[in-house]
């Protein structure tokens, strides 16, 4: 039993003693502690030794006191397992130097067999289940379709996307041959998360924003919605399509347990759209963890009060930044915890 | 008299004929015409020579059909003006070796004399005016202050403007100082503008999307309208703020003429927060010129139905991209012309 399950009391939208809080990239740069680990292992080294991934996911949990422990790996391992080459470059970005571009590409590119191709993250997880040994919830998880189209077309970081939305809107039927392939194995790759001992899983739409509404719906959240469907019986799961407030309605719908959001909407506007009857997790700016510490401490009360008690999981609106000083992270989490409904 | 002032009848509310259409960036890089004046003349000088600076806001006119000439010009040649280096480096961006980073480095910045250090954007306003021949209305336009101080602070483009973000959350006094300075050089610049005769000016806020609902107000909306209040009772002025849909009405309620909005809101729930007493500007994806021909003009009908007559100029939801093909921008602004509401 675990000790300590707040997030998933509040995913069911149970009435708890206090609002819970973890953030997303948690294990990351702005730690000295993994910045000590980076300095000697490769990106992928890192993800693919369950000793090493497991290390890096508990470091926040010791260090910065957060309510749930979140895998430790990178949302571009599915098109690497789907066959394409992916480079992680230290503070460059994703580079995949043979992106998809056409019907004699998408040759290239396989539903795998996930235990073969991606059982390192299962270990990891069954790993990092037994040293947390129950003290908190472990979050897997994994890129909408969408967004891990907009890198393997795409073939790096882009503020655009365009190269990926013009091969949607060219050749839609390879676009929604290609979705389909990366949805069928995010499911069995989310399915033997669970299995390995996830807790919860989130799918992280990072360019779900750059959509119309429309395009939302076509090209990413019927995705969504089939990945949703697949393992929702078995574990709560979040969606956070970052940006795409538009569609909170539809994702809502989806029978996910909670909905991540940015700080680009006012929460009480987020809880119009997405209805009572589903957990809202952020959303509170990154960047304004570089503020001073009481106004740090002000603004998160703040944040707080905007969604009121329950139905409520604290995080930023987008990962941690790496400049970010520790004990402004900690003071964010602090704030939440200490934090009394009067 | 305009022969073509479809754009200003449709920012007064009035009933016309057809929607008006203009397309941001349509004077850059899509253009063989723009970019053989680029291949011989650097950035500043294109902008700060009249002659250039005028032959090319016309080219779209000419080439395209557009119903308004938009000045060619940067954002940038505000901090410019007012003291601070500004490199722009073509396919890579703004430089600005210098940025403002404490008090100190305030000091190096100032309100300046526009005519002085802006002349040659008025010099090249009356050409244009003259070479129109009042065939369409000049649009003017400069950098929000917001948009201007990520600039100036971060020095560079940026995915997120988080030093941008630090330097007012670290320092507010500092930062509101330097927006008002910059509010201040933008009135009297605009001033300048409609002196030396556009007919409509926008501000463009492109990173106010990068802010909550409450620093948008009080980073940059509240300096908005400062502007707006200054120049509308001389000539209409449209707030185009990328991605800040959850401020239309505070936006509207500035005494703007028009707002533009991204692709990424339905024009139905823009014009709901927006209030009917406005003109709406939008929407199209940029990267939605890339489909065939016969996609464009598909989703074009669907927009201009989305909107309605009245009170809409067709346009997209940011600038041009370069890779669009000249006949893909020519069907976007032929279709909207030729469009008849039955």
């Amino acid at each position: 039993m675990l000790q300590n399950d707040l997030i998933l009391r509040t995913l069911r939208g149970e009435k708890t003693e206090r609002t819970p809080v973890w953030m997303m990239r948690q294990a990351g740069r702005y730690l000295p502690e993994y910045i000590a680990i980076r300095n000697k292992y490769g990106f992928f080294e890192r993800c693919q030794t369950p000793a090493l991934a497991c290390e890096i996911t508990i470091q926040p949990v010791d260090i910065v006191g957060v309510d749930a422990a979140i895998l430790f790996s990178d949302i571009l391992v599915v098109p690497q397992a789907m066959g394409l080459e992916v480079q992680l470059k230290e503070n460059i970005g994703p580079l995949l130097p043979d992106p998809i571009k056409s019907i004699a590409d998408l040759a290239r590119v396989r539903v795998p067999d996930v235990d073969e191709t991606l059982g390192y993250v299962f270990d990891a997880i069954k790993l990092i289940k037994q040293e947390l040994n129950n003290r908190v919830p472990l979050i897997g998880f994994a890129g909408a379709p969408w967004t891990l189209l907009c890198y393997m077309v795409q073939g790096k970081g882009s503020k655009t996307f365009d190269e990926a939305k013009a091969f949607c809107f060219t050749q839609p039927e390879l676009a929604h041959q290609l979705l389909q392939m990366i949805t069928d194995t995010t499911i069995a790759y989310l399915k033997g998360q669970i299995k390995a001992g996830a807790d919860v899983l989130q799918i992280f739409d990072s360019w779900g924003g750059l959509l119309s509404p429309a395009d939302f719906e076509l090209l990413s959240l019927q995705y969504i919605r089939q990945i949703v469907a697949a393992i929702k019986d078995d574990v709560p799961t979040i969606i956070f399509a970052k940006g795409a407030w538009h569609s909170l309605d539809a994702m809502a719908a989806t029978g996910a347990a909670g909905l991540g959001i940015d700080w680009c909407i006012k929460p009480e506007m987020a809880r119009q759209f997405a209805g009572k009857d589903i957990t809202l997790q952020g959303n509170f700016d990154p960047a304004k963890l570089l503020s001073p510490i009481p106004v740090i401490e002000k603004e998160v009360k703040t944040m707080l009060q905007a969604f009121g008690p329950g139905r409520h999981i604290a995080n930023l609106g987008h990962g941690i930044l790496p400049n970010v000083p520790v004990d402004h992270a900690r003071a964010f989490v602090n704030t939440v915890k200490e934090y009394q409904w009067s």
